[in-house]
């Protein structure tokens, strides 16, 4: 990839995502799941520029959506509805009705609670509504627990015999229709074990279901499969769909997954010049143009990304802070990473920035949002346009009193 | 203040901001300083909606500004030029050249690479540019290592000689004048004795500039000035003046203050909506409509705020995490919170939201960013509009190969 000639064209802070690696990620699952139906949900939240999802949708897949704007992006991106699922803990009424209307495959509900909302606003607009219940098998994910949903401390889910209360409700009502079962024990997985446990655990209540002729056809094993952004041991995805089909023997069911970080993460760049050097005593900073607001993974969960310089400089490399502007210690892409001298409008690549980047990204410090391209069989195609000031204050500049 | 009637009309999320305490924050702080010429310039990435800016700059104030857009939001807000800063560690020259064409008070300069730049940059502009050094006194200001900004690991501001150097590359250049000197040793300070050190050695640095015939006529002490969230102990304004103003005997300089938190923190409110009440295993959760993408300071800092429950339940309180619809469990406003049993659409109000609350703000998950209210006078008024999913897919949609 000549992240120079982008960088030149486009301008930096700049995201550059490599559209055939993601191709590549998605064939890689789904041909491990070959053995079963599966449907290959992507999970919007992870990324979702447009022309991103409709990458996606493009090779068939579906759409794990969190907010009712994702369930829009899914469908004005061309996935099919048949294909679109509603996950979240806390869905409003708005976005119950709407996604009931849009007739998607399934909402998939979270709580006693959200389960009642969801019969009476079907009542109400005289539906029915497809249902799959979360569980949360109280399974340890081993993984940093801001990403980690499959325990009882976590608001994810409900516990398995709350699910059978559910479904047994669901069962009973004209309004709604039990099609799935659904768990996720956490993002960034690197280990099977609590994978495989997890599943036996809901293959067993989906058995068990069976026995009160509560018949599901959507066996949702959520997403969560790690990449590497440094050394980290990764999780094959012939052996993931191995150790998730072994627990699925004698069950006629579709298998869904909801892949993110693993189909966009490591297809992702960060693209920042360098500002300026600075030492602080013993300290070596490097300032660039990006920001925290930008890329905030590492200030929110200290996460490492591997930095790139493309530099004329060869010589020695030293330690450095990568720093941006933003007026917080938190604002860094990098700690006492080794990088030979840097002048001003080298370029830094940061890799593995495809997941949980753009999208998590503000207008802190009134810094505008970076444009996004794509890149796909060698051609650069802008997917979003650079902000302006003037888009920042287009809510409140009317009502400048 | 009336929020359920707010929370009605304007619906939720929503962040409101009492102007009227602002003003009382204001008037506090102005007047602890009335021994001496002094400047309030208003931190704006602490809050900078438009008329939030506009409603510092008509009781007087100026503009600490951090980016170039927060300079536009400052002299668009009416804020007079000649009490504009540009502070931060990483201008672009884009930044620095409309800083200078704007005539602002004057640009803050953190690294003698930017004071490289600034110079060049004016040169090309045939301007000379007023400038202030950012010294780095090296005291530990004893607060969350995020917010902390005054020691040498941290990227701000330069050492007193590398400081002492800039100064007089700054006299002898025809296109700099060196006007300031600025220090900011962290964010809600709450302990004097910090403060006082770093004044004590930067006003002894001012003074050996006068030595060499640089005179200065700004002694920019920062902001920092802590608030009360929970029960923290607080520095008060009057003593916060004195300490400052006694380590600046016989100088001739006008001091220039940079509250923000001070001024706004404690008069935000973020009213949110309970969705569901939901138990796993012992643990409770209230799920409410707002989320960290509103809200980021728990997830970011782990930082405490009060979580106030409007509802007519009056019964025994329990113990409760109060979370968002985000999926990650970083997504929460409060963790073993004492919260009576709540309904659906009951309100929380979630207090100290006003500083790096709604500025902090994403679209994360696709969620729309809350509206803003100002209530003055009794009167309730709209200065930001919810944003909605149009906005959000604005810069995409027409690239929709």
């Amino acid at each position: 990839m000549d992240f120079k000639t982008i960088a030149n064209e486009y301008k930096t802070p700049l995201y550059v995502y490599d559209l055939d690696h993601m191709t590549k990620q998605y064939e890689k699952l789904k041909e491990a799941f070959r053995g079963r139906k599966s449907i290959m949900a992507y999970a919007v939240k992870s990324n979702s520029n447009l022309s991103v999802v409709k990458h996606f949708a493009d090779l068939g897949s579906g759409a794990d959506c969190v907010s009712i704007g994702e369930v829009r992006r899914a469908l004005a991106a061309g996935v099919a509805p048949y294909k679109v699922l509603f996950s979240g803990v806390g869905k409003n009424d708005d976005e119950i009705r709407e996604a009931i209307e849009s007739d998607i495959l399934y909402i998939n509900v979270e709580s006693e609670a959200e389960l009642g909302r969801v019969e009476l606003i079907a009542k109400e607009l005289g539906k029915v509504s497809r249902i799959s219940v979360r569980v949360n098998p109280n399974i340890d994910p081993k993984t940093h627990p801001y990403i980690s949903t499959g325990l009882h401390d976590n608001k994810f889910g409900v516990e398995i015999d709350v699910a059978k209360r559910m479904y047994i409700k669901a069962k009973n009502s004209e309004f709604l229709d039990p099609v799935g079962i659904h768990f996720h024990i956490g993002s960034q997985l690197t280990d099977l074990k609590p994978i495989y446990e997890a599943s036996e655990i809901v293959a067993d209540m989906v058995r068990s279901l069976h026995a009160i002729d509560i018949e599901l056809k959507f066996f949702d094993i959520g997403g969560g499969l790690g990449i590497q952004y440094d050394d980290e041991s990764t999780i094959e995805p012939y052996d993931y769909a191995q150790a998730i089909l072994g627990t699925l023997k004698g069950l006629d069911i579709t298998v869904i997954c909801e892949p993110g970080r693993f189909l966009t993460g490591n297809a992702g760049y960060f693209l920042t010049k360098v500002l300026y050097e600075k030492q602080n005593g013993e300290k070596r900073f490097v300032v660039v143009d990006g920001a925290m607001n930008d890329l905030a993974r590492p200030s929110l969960y200290n996460a490492y990304h591997r930095i790139e310089a493309i530099t004329d400089n060869d010589g020695e490399v030293s330690k450095a802070d990568v720093v941006g502007p933003v007026c917080e210690s938190s604002d860094f892409f990098a700690k006492d990473c080794e990088l030979p001298m840097l002048e001003h409008n080298d370029l830094l690549v940061v890799h593995s920035a495809g997941a949980y980047g753009f999208g998590m990204g503000s207008n802190y410090n009134t810094r505008n949002r970076s444009a996004e391209v794509a890149v796909k069989g060698g051609e650069v195609r802008l997917i979003r346009k650079r902000e302006t000031y003037e888009d920042l204050i287009a809510l409140e500049k009317d009502l400048l009193g």
